[in-house]
């Protein structure tokens, strides 16, 4: 077969994984519980969904071509947030739009790596970031990450070499929910600045992290342009998956770059979703605010359905975000665990294996569940079918 | 500096040429004529509009994921509206939904080759596939064209070597305008077949083709999605140029390829454009057809404003879809040529230098004009202008 640049990754994990429920029909007492995706299942709020509809209406510019980098209202606005987020300045020209996340990342790693460049990421990671450095030629070298899911410094550091040209973290962590301590991002941003590479922080999960205050202060350090490219989306915080809405904050030169890899691959955003990511910053601050603390509830009620696990032999390795992160204690690989899950509990939750190369076994002792879409009685359900469990 | 995917390639034409008129201010007698893009300056229409507001208010599936290659629905729609034009079945399987025409492009270009690979298109080429060509590490064969910017068969043949994977063809072609006659393309498949390399076919301006019945048999021949790759694009047909929504047709196989990008790069086409898409293909079929003879009337009015620049040494090349594709008589170079319009005649067009290879003295003899926007007084005018002009 010839060599391609997508024969050089796997399939999508989640198409797979639907997939694996194709055609299976659930028990009437035991519905599927589907933790397989961590993308909310509810739309916006109808106040939300009529103001997008009245501009599609009412607006022409909602049908017609916008600026490759976004729509400037909206990019000051995310500026501004940012600003007053993180407590530091940012302007509209550090602030770029994308078609959702994803494309974030791939443009950013376009404008900064060549064919046989490498870029460091701490596993388990999130598999579209593999995905994209597989198909663009980039050699993704693994950092192995403690018992509590955090890289350290200094072994990125030994694996820093000449083909080196950044390192990619996600925090609140996909699919390790574990939220990076800001003095590990400062040690981050120092270890690039020092050694000349980029530091990319994914932050798609920002709005639900538990701390209160800046989680870092990347953005307040002199020249943070430099090093630092933020990521950021919109379809967490204000249920807009369907929209592709996202973002990248760095250096203007360096958007300039970005920018001929968007015009190609997209041209530009589109014009509703990036209506409706303005409107959310605009008028849901406080709806956010509630999403956030259910989201932290559920997260509780985790924690004390926790003991029906760990008295089985599991083992939580990250919770935080929309994810929980498990060693499971059985004799088989996860990925075939998965599979039988569904049939044996009707459960559809994505292997350890996704999130981790294949010279790495540990992750076919791992799990990952995105409990975001789970209320407190899903979640219930949840553990005592994992309880009852014996392979 | 380092070498980066996108140092590989130039910065994006039309944005280039939005800041060439950026502070200009025009004489109040004689307004920017702007030809530089191709793509609508109307909303659709606006029951079309209505029907998406509804669509964006009350469907809460506007707003969530959908799959990677489209929806169902579009997919299956759009692969019985090619069955008809065509004149040959082509089944939903065979075709997904990219977020627009150049992801298209760029997903089946990732698909079908790797770095150092080859991939033949015809000058004056359309810009965003040299620059997905350049970014992806694959190089662009230029293949000249003739007086009438046709590509021949047997100087293709010439180009061809085992680093080819593709020839990729526009028609109605962009920027030059001329409509490919169906026994070249059908040739041109051969010759892919025979040589066992993919023969892409990018029919963006499909529905503005002035001949009417199928343009070309390629989809009639038998095993058709082992050699051809068909993209095209709703934005123009349907005003949806805001959307993003574009289709590549092959072989399933090659689309759970083309899936692998697609997800990476943009998980999936924003639910609202494809609503739109599908809306337009199953309720404006009248609409599009008057959308169509007008365009072909603005073509005629080109046609007969023609003698006051052939009488001044221009020297039309292609035209059709929304293209005039021009020789200018003057000796500087289309680049200062285009840039001292703005200021001289209030006139935006993109030069030929845009369209071609630096080496290739060609383009700074060529302007292109993209026509789909001025009505009849508006390309008398333009005419008018440009048969006063002097250098």
């Amino acid at each position: 077969m010839t060599r391609t640049r997508t024969a050089a990754t796997f399939p999508p994990p989640v198409m797979e994984a639907r997939r694996w429920i194709e055609g299976v029909t659930f028990p009437e007492d035991r519905p599927l519980i589907n933790v397989s995706q961590a993308a909310p299942v509810d739309p916006p709020p109808l106040e939300m969904r009529q103001a997008m509809a009245a501009y599609a209406s009412i607006e022409d510019s909602a049908h017609l071509y916008g600026p490759v980098l976004g729509n400037s209202a909206l990019r000051s606005e995310l500026a501004s947030q940012i600003s007053d987020h993180y407590g530091a300045p940012v302007v509209q020209e550090q602030v770029a739009i994308t078609s959702g996340c994803n494309q974030a990342f791939a443009a950013a790693i376009s404008s900064i790596t060549d064919q046989g460049d490498e870029v460091i990421l701490p596993t388990p990671w999130y598999f579209n970031h593999k995905m994209w450095l597989d198909m663009t030629g980039v050699n993704a070298i693994d950092l192995r990450t403690d018992d509590g899911l955090l890289p350290e410094v200094n072994a990125a550091r030994d694996l820093i070499t000449d083909k080196t040209r950044a390192i990619a973290l996600v925090t609140p962590n996909n699919p390790g929910g574990v939220e990076y301590p800001a003095e590990l991002l400062r040690a981050f941003f120092e270890l690039s600045r020092e050694t000349g590479i980029k530091l990319l922080v994914d932050e798609t999960y920002r709005d639900f992290d538990s701390r209160s205050g800046p989680p870092h202060d990347l953005f307040a350090q002199p020249g943070w342009d430099d090093t630092l490219i933020h990521l950021y989306s919109f379809s967490k915080a204000y249920r807009l998956t369907g929209h592709r809405v996202g973002a990248v904050a760095t250096s203007p030169s360096l958007l300039s770059e970005i920018e001929k890899f968007l015009d190609t691959v997209a041209i530009c955003p589109n014009q509703i979703g990036q209506f409706g990511a303005l409107w959310g910053m605009q008028n849901l601050s406080q709806w956010l605010a509630d999403e956030r603390r259910e989201i932290l509830d559920r997260r509780a009620v985790i924690t004390r359905q926790l003991p029906k696990l760990t008295g089985k032999g599991w083992r939580l390795l990250g919770l935080g975000a929309y994810f929980a992160y498990f060693e499971h204690p059985f004799d088989i690989s996860s990925d075939d665990l998965a599979r039988q899950l569904v049939t044996d509990a009707s459960i559809l939750l994505l292997p350890g294996t996704m999130f981790m190369p294949d010279h790495d076994p540990a992750g076919k002792r791992q799990v990952r569940i995105a409990f975001a879409n789970l209320d407190r009685n899903g979640i219930t359900v949840l553990f005592d079918r994992l309880h009852a469990l014996s392979f």
